[in-house]
């Protein structure tokens, strides 16, 4: 799932406030819609927030595949971020046809082009489903708890959603436990794309430029929801406002924040701290090194490599970010403070004490087993296939056939369900680059033999006596996994008859598979399970000694947030809220990533220099919250935020009013790019702007 | 400089003890040959060292560029590791004789090749000039005190050695401070390779084996020291002694390990931890990932890129090794006591305390200050070119164009024999790939833009409006310092005539010159003198609360461990001390880098398969021991270090004796592949083994 969230001053040093987990400071805050601080915020900034503002928000805030987004028109039109979309225009280029270099730019709603595996949903129902859930593990231990748990909430998802595939249920995890609530989601397959602009336009600046400001992005796409091939009705989307933002008004973003870790207990930091992200930032960085280098080869393996690279550098600049956060001594004294407040206050009251009990010192000792566990639960399990779509299809056919050996009582629940999923994406016809998936397999052998070592068993049942490279490469050039049929006709094989299939990667995954097997047991009894439960108790902790006045870390479902149009000072730099379009123009140096597209370069005379380009905002959001509309008082859309600042990274952990910034691009620049450079005059009428 | 020693288990655990810094634990310790514990030796091994022992011992042994040897023959030869010798391999190869792939094999003395550039430096004498040292910085502060303290060492150094370019003097600092002594070399410029095996045979099982053990490789090379065009006579060389290493048997190792940071403060320490090696780590896997990709890009790519990525692979396990140490919660909390025990002593005794004052608290604040600068100084001064070797020269040509304008008074001391000895290495002919130096040029550029944003001045002062990859390939294509004549040339021009060059190269090491000094000046206020002054006193009082029975770190100086033949145990797992070259044969898979060597192959059945292949002792080494003999009782060479095992790599700061160890090949099996893969009857007639 792509988490997306794009702002870069690596150098800078780290100022963040540690928030009280008590009630939140002003603007902080990624809120649910059944628990958003209303009268707070009307009394903060005058507004008027409703129930009924709120619900119409919701109504138009569209969840896509690791991305927010609005729906902008009664057509069904979704305004999201470029770079949420970058994939997908990827997947419908050719070497002929480059519309990630020049753009989609169609001039009928028929030319409009699906986004394979793309999906819209709308939240419509939240639903606490808190007792039930937490009902369904008590007594249990271990893989019996993770059953319990994950057959109870398979039980409420399946019941909620009624085999309605229109529909789409999720039971969320809020408060790291706390809470648990049934989402129910209004969902729409069919998703097309409706414009993208240049890749330069909405990407200028590149990766030195991403998680910074003064920014100069037009960030911006257009999709839209179909349903049996027509246009989605969608009554309830935002009204569309060309105008220029005020500097000091409020704005709302409604989006879906992905993940936060501000409420992780201090041992669970210190080891993302000590090992989880260094571990990321260095094999990241060496397949940085070797996608770079490929991408720098022809003009083929650049085309190819444009959204691989724009993902692993933006995941980098975030892992960076948030490892500086850490390494803040200031700031983990302050969790380490808050940290032990809590345990006070809890010991402070018998009747509390007896009902959380000591999860700190749990969560401690599960986290001793993840350090000797994590290293090889990540290179057998969770980085398996090191992003190779071949492999990840292999292993997809491997997990069916063995969970389809079970006796039915022990396949997992949902079972048939998850294999429609699985078919469906397989049956995608996406384009695979070969030369993308030899690096990635390879890399991933590689490293897996570098960290376990040569003479680990698992190293060798993986390898047999061939190199990293050399089994990369017979495995991807052997397998037939890249022609869809074949991909479907194996899924309705078992074992047996897949291990008879001969095919190099298919039997890749199949030795990969009791390992990786073995290694979740382990992780779910060593880590997963005792901290699930432990962190349970923390939270209620919280909500005993705090109150309800608190929100939730991200996890990818709805949230609100408020603030306002400010720029901010950093050791005595002023950065001031706005940049302009012609500002662009001066930033270009010609040499890439500083190169103007080439038809914002042609339009140059056209474009008004003084329409607010990019501008930044107080909201609390994080990667996933990418898309999200930037909304004004009135309840209409000015913005798509697409960026944080560099001081936003923290943010994973904390969030400090005084520097955190949320960057959006226009609909004032939208417009005007719509208008000047790409002549879209039928989406200018459809926003109510011709 | 390289600093070699080449050990691999990344993902094992680490379980070091904690040294105290009173009196060193058995067989720990990188000793001076003027403060050998003698006596203490002798009595736990029943051996019969004595100082004409040492004498002999260091008479016989050799410092190389990076890296340590010894003679064995009483003509100059010089055994020393083959990864110590692997550059000047790929000096003197071509992409139609290939001497690293094929090794360098010849009938006779007159067909041995110079290692351009190489030297070996015989130690003739040790003097303490403590008082001197100390006594010229007395009073002044900041530059002042640096410009009196390199003065003196200049003219401690000069007088020494009185211009006779046969000797080379050395003032090199010990105990951080705590003494200085005044090291006179014999020294040898005209170095040739006399003998180099196969590297496939030198390093079979590649970085993937590195520090690792059970090992396999014969990493072992000849040199012969010349002089005159004759080779040295060396009557004092080390007796090589073909026999089998016996487990238990004393042996003592003779080298110049490069570095070690066990008496750095814990400020020093977790700066080292948190900020210097996850950036060593991060850029040096971004490059890492870099080089390996190109060298898949053709044949003549890869056997360029051989000794790179070597050194490169080998540079990254070390820091990974050292950063596992630094992470180790009990490892820091053993050096914290241990300063906390030594604070403590010093403040109970009040005389003590007035001349010791509190360089802790010093430290500490320079280490604030080094958090601040170390990014910028890193990427613009030592870091600067990124290896390119062109970059270098550039930048040493622009260095004594700069010198050279100052007045007289303001030079650096010893400025004229600086300018020498530049010139004799500007005008070796060494061949250089322009594409590697392309790659390291861009990836410095681009980096230095990404750690300091795109709107620091100095990255603009580098970039200006050109991209890093663009502006690097116009320098390394638009140079002419890839001819020697040229260089020659520039190094005798001002600043004003370079610039009128107009050489693309030379216009960026001018460009970057003003801003490296201003940063140097910086740093050496803040952080460098600051340093070197607690640091001097902090050392004053271990020797003040501990005595002088200590050891100092290692300064890349001449250093005898003693030690013993000794497997180890690691979590049950029991690792015995032998391999022998049969194994070699069960361990090769075909698939590199767990091929045999071709010459290896073809003489399977010649080779005796129970002779000692490689093998482990417990002396205490480090990076730059590399080549090292080994020496039984007695004073005969049995083998040369090559290696430490994973446990090793802690060994920066601190030695634990139940799991470090030396990794060695022995004697026997290089006299073993001379007769019967190499077919070297010469030298083995030299040795005495014929």
């Amino acid at each position: 799932m792509k988490i997306r969230l794009t702002a870069s001053a690596l150098a800078l040093g780290w100022a963040l406030a540690v928030l009280s987990t008590a009630p939140a400071a002003a603007e902080e805050g990624m809120w649910t819609f059944d628990n958003f601080p209303i009268a707070r915020v009307n009394q903060t900034y005058g507004t008027r927030i409703d129930q009924a503002w709120l619900d119409r928000v919701r109504e138009a805030s569209v969840r896509l595949r690791g991305c927010s987004a609005s729906f902008v028109s009664p057509k069904g039109l979704i305004l999201t971020n470029h770079h949420c979309v970058v994939s997908c225009i990827q997947e419908l280029s050719t070497a002929e046809q480059d519309y990630v270099a020049n753009g989609f730019l169609v001039a009928t709603r028929e030319e409009e082009r699906a986004c394979p595996g793309q999906t819209a949903e709308v939240l419509t129902e939240i639903v606490d489903v808190t007792d039930q859930v937490l009902a369904a593990g008590a007594g249990l231990e271990g893989a019996a708890f993770a059953a319990a748990r994950t057959a109870e909430i398979n039980r409420i998802q399946d019941e909620a959603c009624a085999g309605d595939s229109r529909f789409s249920c999720q039971v969320i995890s809020f408060y790291r436990g706390g809470r648990y609530g049934l989402y129910k989601f209004r969902r729409y397959d069919d998703v097309r794309l409706a414009f993208a602009p240049e890749f330069q336009a909405a990407f200028f600046g590149g990766d030195p430029d991403n998680f910074n400001f003064p920014r100069y992005a037009l960030d911006a796409a257009f999709l839209r929801a179909y349903e049996n091939g027509q246009p989605v009705a969608t009554p309830n989307h935002l009204t569309w406002n060309p105008r220029a933002p005020q500097a000091g008004e409020p704005t709302f973003v409604s989006g879906n924040p992905g993940t936060t870790q501000r409420l992780l207990t201090v041992a669970q930091l210190e080891r993302l701290r000590d090992q989880q992200l260094p571990l990321q930032l260095i094999q990241g960085s060496e397949l940085r090194g070797r996608l770079l280098t490929y991408a720098a080869s022809g003009d083929e393996a650049a085309r190819v490599s444009v959204d691989p690279i724009f993902g692993l550098e933006n995941s980098f600049k975030v892992w960076y970010g948030q490892q500086q956060a850490l390494l803040d001594p200031a700031f983990m004294a302050g969790k380490r403070a808050e940290e032990a407040e809590l345990r006070e206050r809890v010991a402070a009251d018998p009747a509390l004490q007896q009902r959380i009990g000591d999860p700190w010192t749990e969560i401690e000792a599960a986290e001793l087993a993840a350090r000797d566990l994590a290293v090889p639960f990540r290179q057998i399990v969770t980085a398996a296939g090191g992003g190779s779509a071949l492999y990840g299809m292999a292993n997809a056919i491997v997990g069916v056939a063995r969970e389809r050996e079970k006796p039915e009582g022990q396949r997992n629940p949902g079972f048939d369900a998850a294999v429609a999923r699985t078919r469906t994406r397989l049956l995608e016809e996406t384009p695979v680059s070969m030369d993308l998936e030899r690096i990635r397999l390879g890399f991933w052998l590689s490293k897996t033999r570098e960290y376990l070592t040569v003479d680990d068993v698992r190293v060798r049942t993986l390898l047999g006596r061939e190199s990293p490279e050399g089994l990369a490469e017979r495995a991807i050039s052997g397998t037939r996994l890249d022609e869809a049929a074949f991909r479907a006709a194996a899924l309705d094989l078992n074992v047996e008859q897949l291990v008879a299939l001969n095919d190099p990667l298919i039997d890749l995954a199949l030795r990969n598979a009791d390992q990786a097997a073995a290694l979740q047991t382990e992780w779910g009894a060593r880590v997963g399970v005792p901290s699930t439960r432990a962190a349970e108790r923390v939270a209620q902790a919280r909500f005993a000694v705090y109150g309800d006045n608190q929100y939730p870390d991200a996890t990818f479902s709805l949230r609100l947030s408020y603030g306002s149009v400010q720029g901010w000072s950093y050791r005595g730099v002023e950065v001031p809220p706005f940049t302009y379009m012609g500002g662009l123009f001066e930033r270009a140096t010609g040499a890439a990533p500083f190169n103007a597209a080439e038809d914002f370069l042609a339009s140059r005379d056209q474009i008004e220099s003084r329409v607010v380009y990019n501008y930044v905002t107080t909201n609390d959001i994080i990667g996933g919250n990418s898309g999200s509309p930037v909304i004004d008082a009135e309840g209409q859309v000015i913005g798509a935020a697409f960026d944080g600042n560099i001081h936003s990274l923290g943010g994973s952990f904390g969030y400090d009013g005084s520097v955190n910034r949320t960057v959006v691009v226009s609909t004032a620049a939208v417009t005007e790019a719509l208008r000047k450079v790409y002549d879209q005059p039928r989406l200018l009428r459809e926003l109510g702007v011709d």
